[in-house]
């Protein structure tokens, strides 16, 4: 992985925490960011023009986050969060090389589900190229090495959201078939390991029934951050301020994606979208 | 768009037609041309760093397009066909540019069209980037403004197809969707608008009834390409020769892409695979 510039401009309460994905999905977990910490500034990168990260390469989105963890690092931001598990899966353990917060969905995730199971049994579901870098068995077995993880690739569901059909019958169907090998392992707890997927929790609950806890990657990183700017490590902007804006950038911006956007983000409103050439990050 | 570099190198007979789109849809059209020409050379560039194509804006397209072309006039080959309808949707009419026959798939696929129906009533379906774009409606309007045109986009059958679901009772579902609108309006031709399309011909035929032909892009150029090969605006390679090779050139090149590639191209052989840095592109 190349050199990446440190940002050592961010001083200012007011610069925004980033998020960063490849399309739409990590918008759930800016949703959870923004309702936490509504006096936050928010500043979101979308790398539209490429979507979806999930069926490429660990080498093809490594080159990706590396090109836009660089892009946020120039923006004058104090914390990145990596909102998207397929570029997460390949981040590794680089977190000492900046002198900013940058937090991964991966690490939240199994830290939550290790929390919530009983039976020591988790699945998850994911993208394949999250599935296929082992991404939540090994952040799990490097916690609790004696926990059963089962895994499925779900490619099918990000399309599905992006198409809009999220309380369909087809969808619901497509549901099903992905999770049936996992609800005849008997798991208690279910990470949703992609972040497009908390908007089809709804479907997700009802295949796997009321017994079976969902872990939203989401919920997780908000409390990491809240632990964080308790310990002061990320300067929080101040209450007497008007509330926080959100500000998306995308590599590609067609009128699909803003629907899609305002949509997830409802009822939290969106003040500016702004195209960036896929060239220039 | 770009100045292209001008292809002054091709002047043997084994230089290689070449081929390319976002992923393996263009793949069906290399079939249909391997099929016609068994002794030609083929080289497919297939940029699944970036795929999907047919959910970005024109722009986004645009600069793609025009990445994929340069390239491959600096490879040696005699001709280039974009075997990708969202590409071939902005391409427009640069064919007078450049210095070797480039073919794109909407002009053919509407000729086609038009020659087959009998009522003037021809369907569309294909990817959001091609119908916004209107590209087979203008491309049959040039050529008889009394047709009538009705389009559908149908965003999901491409990762149905990635994900391997073709014989499949839930891509039925979906394809009958999709097609019901269509079914509604009496078309007595439907474009198979989209290269990946062809790979769903049982299931499109079985919706929409034998009554209703289909037309596939593939076919339509392979015919195009046969008219230029008499008209000797293209070397043919001599039938004395051992038959022809497939080279694949990917910009993100995994097992699951190598996997479809050989099932889509079965029983032809692919020579080779080779993976290109999207950077280079």
């Amino acid at each position: 992985m190349a050199q990446f510039i440190r940002n050592i401009f961010s001083t200012s309460e007011d610069d925004p925490i980033s998020l960063f994905d490849s399309g739409v999905g990590g918008l759930t977990v800016l949703k959870v960011l923004k309702t936490y910490f509504p006096y936050e500034n928010f500043l979101y990168l979308g790398d539209t023009a490429r979507l979806p990260y999930g069926t490429k390469s660990p080498d093809t989105i490594r080159q990706y986050l590396d090109q836009c963890i660089h892009f946020l690092l120039k923006q004058k931001v104090k914390a990145i969060v990596i909102a998207c598990n397929s570029a997460s899966s390949v981040f590794g353990s680089l977190y000492n090389s900046y002198h900013l917060p940058i937090y991964d969905v991966i690490k939240p995730g199994a830290q939550n589900a290790l929390a919530t199971t009983k039976t020591q049994r988790i699945g998850v579901i994911a993208t394949r190229a999250t599935v296929s870098a082992n991404a939540y068995a090994n952040s799990i077995h490097e916690i609790n090495s004696q926990t059963q993880v089962f895994q499925q690739a779900c490619p099918l569901l990000v399309p599905l959201v992006e198409e809009g059909w999220i309380d369909d019958p087809i969808t619901r169907l497509i549901v099903y078939r992905y999770l049936n090998p996992l609800q005849e392992v008997s798991i208690d707890t279910l990470i949703m390991g992609c972040t497009h997927y908390p908007i089809l929790k709804d479907s997700i609950s009802k295949v796997m029934g009321t017994h079976v806890q969902l872990i939203d990657s989401g919920e997780a990183v908000a409390l990491n951050l809240k632990n964080d700017f308790q310990k002061e490590k990320i300067i929080p902007r101040s209450m007497n301020k008007e509330e926080g804006k959100i500000h998306l950038l995308n590599t590609d911006l067609n009128p699909q994606i803003q629907i899609i956007a305002q949509k997830i983000l409802s009822p939290f409103s969106i003040h500016s979208f702004q195209h960036v050439d896929v060239n220039t990050i």
